[in-house]
């Protein structure tokens, strides 16, 4: 289908805005390519302006187009898809989908745990923890922010693992201390200040995710605060009743 | 503690968060209470004015307070936390937390499935959908959009539901097509005519949901998309590794 249908229960907007997603889907516009402005979309299919308008805002809800104020509308590139039924790692997240991971550590230090971390990782005031604050970077592209919390007395070598070429994760379970479990918390936040240290827009939406994870005696070993690009992820979860 | 350590390891700015935290879980400030100025935290705990913002700004970060541009921070209501290892509805969730979820109809139709309707529920193109969107509030607030599309011919009667005080998904028992799973995606996304639909700020981020749920004969017989308000929301999940 190429042209409106107008005696279709199919509101005008919805079938310009299939038309136009057809389009990308089968590569006539590609990531980063601009779509038709709405002046062109108006000449093209004899609507009104603002039925034009609400086809690409229909696009930009979906994700699958961002408007540049001034210019028009562009193809996203497409979102990282993650699984959220495994608890798995950045490193071999992205390994796993086979892209280059790389790391930038921005602040790294042993102190004692503050009453949060005290908190969630069930220790006492005078107990030390390893705080690493790493920005993620996909290809170059820097797609996230991970604080990460190790306990001292649970992983005293950490300050000799390569934490920007090598798996967290896969290290503990080398060393026998494999994880179990993690209970996550999920948010959907703006955050001008993680903005600002990836130096992107800051107006794009983050996911927020504070992870608690357990080894298999369910011993705490690890306060994980994240904060992902909402217009790269998008995760998939199977649900059951 | 309710004084700075200068010869700590924690960052000044993030004992003050620590301090401000402790006065909000303690109650005294609570929902809707202003915090204190930066210019009232410089005074009281003697530190500079970019590390009282930096403090604030943690508080933002974590979702505990909100700035408005030129009056201040002041304490957030708390989100809604609900369980994702669950498929529930909205109308039961809400009930569960124990509040009086409400819901307005604002779009309602018998039309033929589209073509993303098609791919996603399995259906051809001389099917019939009912497609029903709605405005879900909690004690007046609106709290979120959904459309929800389900073919014609697996719940013919669906015209006659009550969807505003009743559940679908219990519906769905009580007639002998329980739900199985469901498939979901999740994102975290702006969407300004949805902010403008729920009359509420453009600046606020949304979770966005596709989901496809499924009968024990693994029929998809649920297209759900649901926006819901980031500053409200927080989901809760337990990963396995």
């Amino acid at each position: 289908m190429n042209m409106i249908l107008k005696n279709s229960p199919i509101p005008f907007y919805l079938q310009v805005a299939q038309i136009l997603r057809d389009k990308i889907s089968n590569g006539d516009y590609t990531v980063g390519d601009k779509i038709p402005s709405e002046e062109e979309i108006v000449n093209t299919y004899g609507i009104a302006r603002m039925t034009a308008r609400n086809a690409v805002t229909q696009l930009v809800s979906e994700g699958l187009v961002y408007r540049v104020h001034g210019v028009g509308a562009f193809v996203s590139r497409k979102k990282l898809r993650r699984d959220l039924n495994k608890l798995t790692g950045f490193f071999e997240d992205m390994k796993e989908l086979g892209f280059n991971p790389t790391s930038k550590i921005i602040e790294r230090e042993r102190r004692l745990a503050n009453q949060r971390e005290q908190n969630l990782l069930g220790l006492r005031k005078n107990q030390e923890v390893f705080y690493i604050n790493r920005i993620r970077y996909l290809d170059e592209e820097p797609i996230g922010l991970q604080s990460m919390v190790v306990p001292v007395h649970l992983v005293p070598n950490l300050d000799e693992i390569d934490l920007i070429n090598t798996s967290f994760y896969r290290y503990l379970d080398n060393i026998d201390s494999p994880l179990e479990k993690a209970n996550q918390k999920m948010e959907a936040v703006m955050a001008t200040h993680i903005s600002n240290e990836l130096e992107i827009s800051e107006d794009i939406p983050f996911f927020y995710f504070e992870r608690v994870s357990f080894t298999k005696d369910e011993e705490p070993i690890e306060l994980l605060d994240s904060y992902f690009r909402g217009d790269l992820y998008s995760y998939d979860i199977t649900l059951y009743r």
